[in-house]
């Protein structure tokens, strides 16, 4: 089973671990968003693609879903000692990361070479690529005023009441090499239970992969549990963009792409509303509290896609 | 006795630190050569500068005499395991500094403003200047060619044969603000135990900065003890130009320049010929080992500098 999967951070992330550790590497490419991405402290930050990253390589915190497991604050203790700002989080592993990619961008590597070659040096052999090597950053249209995603999301956490989001860039972005080829060759896509609207959406917004997504069975997997996200904004933002918090909103939010939707057994009341959109229900356990969880969802949804794709449901 | 005195990176700030002990905060400026610095991994390091800084605020590694004490390496192993360059040894608490002081410098922020904001953040209440806020790089003549200085000096670890040096935009650099105004108000200037040729040299090259110490009683402290350096490569440089390496040699170098010499003991044969020069010698421990060498250095410093002053050798 061919999978391209569509992943922001850490929800993203451990399913793509799951998928890693049920398909063999050759089947498996997750698609990262970049709209948070951001120039910090002069260095470029990934934060989606790196979660991403680290979780494959078993190099994740596991406590914070995001980072690097073991790692120091040394320097951004040192740096706020001297005024500098410590409100973005980086620890002393991480910082070496962005220290080397910031390096090889300068040098006019595209971000998605710069990925692979990580990748390579982690051991990491399931293909991980930005969405696209061009910027792409999200703003976070806000009561307050519009601000770059970062600056909502760990600067603000998150606190402003959302009225809308802009990819900057979207228009002239192109797909990262091996995105569209990746996306053409899978037998079903998956988005990951990441953020609708800044996680997945800047993906689908880079020209040229909606439609690519479009050609082919696309399976959900629902962020939202019993109207409430396990970590980020996503059911903020559904109340703020004045909809009902709830998997059914996930759904509707994707609706005319859908083929499959798996959505957690606390909302199993929902799935004849979304047979009526005509998509697929699929009600499980999506809580991915440890490593084997992730594996076992990740089974279900290969199970699930097979089912897409072979017309048995 | 208000001193300004000019150093370099290790033997220099011990020096340095000897003085702050000895003297009223307000009576010391420490005027630091900047040819050291340079770009790496996107940020402005400035090795003598930090060193300076770092043992005056007593955070220096007692080991290395660089760097910071109590310092990890999580960010260079990150970096190295990604293919990134680790040949220059930067520490997390120290890369935070250069993190900060990258983003300032980015800014607009002069070297001499963002070195007086981390020294009072540092609590240290002596004032330590950078010879320039302009770029003076150090080119190195060797005879494979010549190189950037921290190429020469950490990549290289001195190896090549020095031919001369170069210090690149020495006739556009301006002497930070204050540097001549402490020249100006010093009863004497000190060079400190630095190397001649790449440390003092350098700042002495700051247009309107000779003709200012030209100006003032000079006491120097020879780098060189029985031949050899206590640290780097000024002895090896001696030789390699076609001198001696001697404290004799650098008498000579800063010649018209010195009212006064201090040297080690082990080198007393040559005070006749410092006599002979016109110099009023002063043979002494040089070796500082301990923290309490820097400071009985420092305070016989101060006794040699109040006899050159009234005119009692």
């Amino acid at each position: 089973m061919k999978i391209a999967a569509l992943a922001g951070g850490v929800g993203g992330a451990r399913l793509a671990h799951g998928l890693a550790q049920v398909l063999p590497p050759a089947d498996l490419t997750v698609i990262v968003n970049v709209g948070d991405d951001f120039e910090h402290l002069g260095l470029r930050i990934c934060p989606d693609l790196d979660t991403v990253c680290y979780t494959l390589a078993g190099l994740a915190n596991p406590v914070t879903g995001w980072g690097r497991s073991e790692d120091t604050w040394h320097a951004l203790e040192s740096l706020a000692t001297l005024g500098g700002p410590g409100w973005f989080r980086v620890g002393d592993r991480d910082l070496g990361l962005h220290l080397e990619r910031t390096r090889r961008l300068g040098r006019g590597q595209p971000l998605s070479q710069v990925t692979q070659d990580f990748c390579r040096a982690w051991g990491v052999a399931q293909r991980i690529l930005p969405a696209t090597d061009d910027n792409l950053p999200t703003l976070v249209y806000t009561e307050e005023g519009e601000m770059p995603f970062q600056e909502y999301f760990v600067r603000q956490q998150c606190r402003p009441r959302v009225t809308g989001f802009h990819f900057e860039g979207a228009q002239a972005a192109r797909p990262a090499p091996g995105v569209l080829e990746a996306l053409a060759a899978a037998q079903v896509v998956v988005f990951c239970p990441s953020n609708p609207w800044v996680s997945i959406d800047p993906i689908l917004a880079v020209p040229g992969v909606r439609a690519a997504v479009q050609s082919r069975p696309v399976l959900a997997v629902s962020p939202i549990i019993g109207g409430q996200t396990v970590k980020g904004p996503a059911a903020k933002m559904y109340t703020e963009m004045g909809q009902e918090a709830s998997a059914l909103a996930v759904a509707r939010h994707y609706a005319d792409l859908l083929a499959g939707f798996a959505f957690d057994q606390v909302d199993a009341p929902l799935e004849e509303a979304v047979r009526g959109m005509g998509i697929h229900p699929w009600v499980t356990d999506t809580l991915m509290r440890t490593v084997e969880d992730r594996r076992r969802l990740a089974a279900e949804v290969i199970t699930f896609c097979e089912r897409l794709t072979t017309d048995c449901l």
